[in-house]
């Protein structure tokens, strides 16, 4: 049976590849892909963020070498980042909470 | 309804967490509960790997500060470096079939 934490690594690894395949290059998001893949995670997790810009914003930190192009590292980068967030907020609750 | 990266980024903390509360800091796993989260997800994972000490191998590599102790972000870095691995894997595979 498949472990928890493999089905997540499975998840990160299909996110990706069902959007880098749809145009271009097939093991590189380009900046569409990356806005299409981003978009509705991004409305889930901070649902509280109003800021229209921000998904381009993150675009523009993520494509340094401005080629439109994100590869499956700078993918998980962004994963991570988002992962260390939302658990220092876990945290922050539980820690209120007196847990 | 959640979407699939964000089950991925809850399956990371869901894990992380069910392991650090059990002794000692409620927020660090200890080397006994880093071994008890990593062990059968190693086993699915490296099922060709034939080493009796890998996980006391990573876990001296993570431990660099030898107080025994993982925190999150140690542990997001574990997890990152195995999804970039089966990735790796799994593109391999996808070129090597031509896809």
């Amino acid at each position: 049976m498949p472990t928890q934490l493999k089905m997540a690594v499975d998840t990160m690894i299909r996110t990706f590849h069902r959007c880098s395949r749809k145009e271009g290059n097939r093991f590189k998001l380009s900046k569409g892909e990356l806005k299409l893949l981003l978009q509705p995670e991004l409305t889930e997790f901070l649902s509280c963020q109003k800021d229209p810009q921000l998904v381009d914003k993150i675009m523009q930190d993520l494509d340094t070498n401005k080629d439109n192009k994100v590869d499956f590292n700078e993918f998980v980068v962004i994963v991570a980042a988002l992962t260390v967030a939302c658990n220092d907020y876990f945290v922050e609750q539980l820690k209120k909470k007196g847990k």
